[in-house]
């Protein structure tokens, strides 16, 4: 039988679902059985989490050998989710600490995304689990793109947060002194198939309705496009993430 | 000046947002001003357009030669969102006719895509704008796949539903009697920059955690797994889709 969750605590949690408190206390909520799994196993500080008396009793595994500084509460289903951002959500969440911002160091010998506003936090959540999937470390992320810590961000990701070194910069001028080689996925660029890709290199990638801002293209050393073969006028953000990945990826297999 | 909406009709037209009422009256509601643009395009009935004053003056010319049939009413921004479903919806609201289904039609000199209870309705929608890139025209889903005419759905679609032949079966018993190769997308498959792809055939796409009925699994001619480099568990189902198309329409391309 773990604690009671006190009115004021509760409170604390749900403010989380807002920015402005999340960058205030500098933590967020994560909720879900395996995104937490997941958290566990990171370099995360959990400050404490919240479940129902049957999630704790059917995942006692899960929490053995747990630090005594994470505090846990027992909640019936409807106060869980009432916490929460998701309604689906009927097992436990987690109340974690933002990590102070370090500076980026890009792996030489590993492809690096750039993300120029991504403004829909399932996009971002979506390409973090590309990142994770296509075993790509690093991801810069302009200013302007959404906030990591979003609630639809973190779910998207499906976990995969933990693993990827997320950097939000000024990205212009981060780029400006990167010596690996530039690419842009964008509709005039080269054919994608045809393309052979360096062996390292950062992979910009646009907003969902305006693409790359005209001071990162000039500094692209390539710019590429997916080849289309029906009318659709666009791929969403994330969906040509993958599909550059993929094809970088083989390239990099068979050289 | 157009007619003002009637308490009726706009409680008819809020009423769409739920499956029932769509099924009931065989009709469903697509907001925003591209979309609606693919579907006056498209053999779709529209029954009626609701959008603000300042969008019919700033886009006269999209409804020059309109059908005398459509109704066109003109409201406040405020009832413009409260009539839909999507808050950032300022513009234009249509009410359309749910077409009467048809037999599906598989192209022998084609790809055909079968989902196999994709239940988000995000998912649904990102796989037909994929489709229409990838120059795909059909689309089997299980019955208990999600509803083509949900808001969602037809949002993430950015208007390519209107160009995808999209029919909902009982897909075991349809797949049976599919003579073409039926490739399915799973983790076990062989890797799939290896595979060689026949020129034509029906990709099958699972449910988002459940994968493929095992009954559908047994008709698989081939299985392919997209291959992966680090650490993430699987793949959104929508990208999973692009990833393979890509990879498919490439080899047909140089065959």
């Amino acid at each position: 039988m773990y604690a009671t969750l006190s009115k004021k605590k509760a409170t604390y949690i749900r403010q989380l679902a807002l920015k402005k408190y999340r960058l205030e206390r500098a933590s967020f909520v994560l909720e879900g059985k395996k995104s937490i799994q997941a958290l566990l196993a990171s370099h995360y500080t959990i400050q404490c989490m919240v479940g129902t008396s049957s999630f704790f009793i059917e995942n006692q595994n899960i929490f053995t050998g747990l630090s005594k500084n994470i505090e846990i509460f027992e909640v019936p289903k409807e106060i869980l989710t009432q916490l929460g951002s998701l309604s689906t959500n009927h097992e436990v969440l987690a109340v974690a600490t933002i990590p102070l911002p370090t500076e980026p160091c890009l792996s030489p010998l590993n492809i690096t995304l750039a993300l120029d506003n991504i403004r829909d936090p399932g996009n971002l959540g979506t390409i973090i689990r590309i990142a994770d999937w296509y075993g790509i470390e690093t991801i810069l992320c302009s200013r302007s793109t959404v906030e990591l810590y979003n609630p639809k961000v973190l779910q998207a990701s499906m976990g995969s947060f933990v693993k990827i070194k997320l950097h939000y910069v000024d990205l212009p001028r981060y780029l400006q002194n990167v010596k690996l080689p530039i690419i842009g996925a964008m509709i005039e660029g080269d054919h994608l198939h045809d393309f052979s890709f360096p062996t390292q290199g950062v992979l910009v990638i646009g907003n969902e309705s305006q693409g790359i801002h005209a001071t990162i293209k000039q500094m692209f050393t390539h710019a590429i496009a997916i080849p289309r073969y029906g009318n659709a006028q666009s791929l969403n953000a994330a969906i040509a993430t993958a599909v550059v990945c993929d094809n970088w990826k083989r390239t990099l297999q068979k050289s």
